[in-house]
């Protein structure tokens, strides 16, 4: 059988990104008529098509499920593949995994590659580039093929499939209430990007809790770090702002926080009570340890789990297909970063 | 196509082990005779044939590599992934992970699935259960079909492939004599069960360096903790047994180890000082700071990616083919738990 291209090897050849590529093959007015008219002729020439990348997925089942993460060294994301793992196992199913590196390329290569007929469905955090791209036609071509997908954590109103969340919103609002019932007023809030979809609830809900308290809501409390990076400048900005008490939307922000605070002579919990997303290893070995958002994650595979085996399962009709978003409850854990 | 019957399909229906139904397969006489002829029968039945898990690989570049690690919460494995992932993506290669969880079976399985057609070349670290059982099988099977492997760090000497390990040995020795060089006699080693190979070697480097300073070997001075499981009684042993420095052979048991001292009144360094193996995150964060013997996953995750995919692409005679072991050489980061 003649080797079937993909979207890769199109814009290898042609030097280009993937994206280009896929907007070529759409016609995107985002992309010159020069590189769409040689995408389209090379696709023409190799016969591309868009929806070989599933075959005949209902005649051949493969017994494995394909897994995307955004980061391997990332507690949370290992958690839910733990739990991702655990139920599949129990039900007969193997777990393969691959790793966007919060890449959009990367993500959509390793769908291209896993679709081919190595699985079953898909269960996918999204990548933090292609929450800002907002292109999720790789989704698409997947779904388009009656190929099941789940989405976790990193998800996206724009497609319609079966999610799990964590109740983001709701658990920042509730952690920084907490804060706020300590006698805190000068609450900061250490996040990234908001592209990330999850980030950007947790923001919100910072905001609910405050505006709720009738504490105006200040930007200049709110740090964005970079993600994967080196962390800088926690300490001159708690200094600057007076903070007294701090959320943080990961666990690594948590323990850098209270070591730039203790750095600047500050007590934890007398001077500053901090409250960290993702209650992993770090929390339970820092000093003081830290109070953490318990994200569930072996629960949240779990399920991903059982709802992508019940897709798959089952045969639906399209116009019969219903698809739920069931939300994760988080608890806070409270340790000794915190007064309550 | 009628679908291919592998180890664990025979096991599931027979509800045996994978590990059983390949020795029966073999004639092995541990297993009983009623067995044996079971699952042969059944073999014949389905027309099970040991070399069909790859098939026509060199004819069929899939331009994946595929990746089976013990353990996916583990800094160690997710740095060595990461560097794989870093080279084989600059050589066009895709790489896709599954997680043995320290399983012979799971191990097994994956690797039966893998192989099947998906990828060019394996990178593993052996399951502990693997290592404990000394079954290799599986991996001959698959080297057998003329589908090249990497073993990294949990390895072999019953495998003739392409290896990439640490001097663990000689770096353990390093971090002992500089335990004896800062005056301590009393030192302990906390540790896994000895047939993990690395533990193993960590333990004779850490032997020859008291041996060498007429230090007597005190097994008592050694401690055994369980691997991924709740540790318990390190603050009573250190104090029973009047140790004054620790050498362990992961970053958690380090900063277990620092808490715990801590937690019955030591003084770290003082009193005690603590070296730890793998130089991830929980060691920047202790308090204090750990010292770290640095694995550099990154690079042996390069080195294992460029070994593979050398193998891959070129065509040796099974005659002329040598095996090459790559030693990385670990290095101490010095912090706030030791005195020098």
């Amino acid at each position: 059988m003649r080797r079937k291209i993909t979207l890769k090897h199109i814009a290898r050849e042609l030097d280009v990104s993937i994206s280009t590529v896929s907007k070529a093959l759409k016609g995107s007015s985002e992309i010159s008529e020069d590189t769409k008219d040689k995408v389209q002729a090379f696709a023409k020439l190799y016969n591309y098509k868009p929806n070989n990348i599933a075959v005949s997925l209902k005649n051949k089942r493969t017994k494995n499920i394909g897994v995307i993460i955004p980061d391997i060294v990332h507690h949370f994301f290992t958690t839910v593949f733990r739990g991702i793992e655990h139920y599949a196992n129990q039900r007969g199913y193997n777990v393969i995994v691959c790793v966007s590196d919060e890449s959009f390329d990367r993500e959509v290569v390793n769908m291209e590659m896993l679709a081919n007929g190595s699985i079953d469905g898909f269960i996918m955090a999204l990548a933090g580039e292609t929450q800002l791209k907002k292109d999720f036609r790789h989704l698409r071509e997947v779904m388009d093929q009656g190929m099941p997908l789940v989405l976790f954590d990193r998800v996206t109103d724009e497609i319609a499939c079966d999610k799990v969340v964590l109740n983001d919103e709701q658990i920042s609002y509730e952690a920084t209430m907490s804060l706020i019932n300590e006698g805190r007023k000068r609450i900061a809030l250490l996040t990234t990007d908001s592209f990330f979809s999850v980030s950007n609830a947790r923001e919100q809900g910072y905001k609910r809790a405050l505006r709720e308290s009738n504490i105006t809501v200040d930007e200049n409390h709110i740090l964005r770090l970079p993600y994967n990076k080196e962390i800088d400048g926690v300490g001159s900005f708690l200094k600057k702002n007076n903070i007294n008490a701090v959320l943080t939307v990961n666990e690594i922000f948590g323990v850098h926080c209270l070591s730039a605070a203790q750095g600047i002579g500050l007590n934890i919990p007398t001077d500053l009570s901090v409250i960290g997303f993702t209650d992993g290893i770090l929390s339970k070995y820092s000093v003081p340890k830290l109070t953490t958002v318990a994200q569930h994650g072996d629960k949240m595979g779990a399920l991903a789990a059982k709802l992508l085996i019940e897709k798959i399962e089952n045969d639906f009709n399209e116009e019969d297909e219903v698809f739920t978003t069931e939300v994760i409850q988080a608890t806070i854990i409270r340790r000794k970063s915190t007064i309550n």
